[in-house]
């Protein structure tokens, strides 16, 4: 499913997706200028790898629970909270519920 | 109240704050080189006039009722609803109720 990406005044819905939640696809939001947006659907068990990306980031839990690893520390997001990394950061994250985030890049530039 | 700002890594606790928004005030949550995000508070009734800033922003509302103007049209966000505006476009906000914003800016080059 590929949906329209949002534009500048346009609302966009980041409510908790709860029982559509474990069907539901990851999807890009917004790519502007300067800024990403998207919400990732991560399952159960799922594990993103330690990666990195260029730009700073932020990372909202919209629902369930992940852990992520950063900074040589574990924690767990649950909804309602969010981390900041810096650009360059390694990081990676776990499932431990059905989860779904709200992950906002910076766009460097040159990228 | 000044509370230090949140580091890479570190949690950030955006919940509602619930029975504790009416006396809450906004706070800075973070001023990176490229990232400025706070939480504003808005009683209801209260209005932000019309104003703009160089960066691209989201406004994402935490919970209670805010309307919106900006490219000539008026909405309402509630919780889970979030707007991305680009730089320089005039906006104004009115709380039709009390309210919570998580609100992120991206800081141009040279301010």
């Amino acid at each position: 499913m590929s949906l329209p990406h949002a534009t500048s005044g346009q609302l966009i819905d980041i409510r908790p997706l709860g029982t559509q939640l474990s069907s539901a696809p990851s999807r890009a939001i917004l790519k502007s200028q300067g800024l990403e947006l998207m919400r990732m659907v991560l399952p159960a068990g799922k594990t993103v790898a330690e990666h990195q990306v260029p730009g700073e980031i932020t990372i909202q839990c919209l629902e369930g629970r992940i852990e992520l690893s950063a900074h040589g520390n574990r924690q767990v997001l649950r909804g309602g909270d969010m981390v900041y990394l810096e650009g360059g950061v390694p990081h990676a994250l776990h499932a431990q519920e059905d989860a779904s985030l709200l992950v906002t890049i910076l766009l460097t530039r040159g990228t």
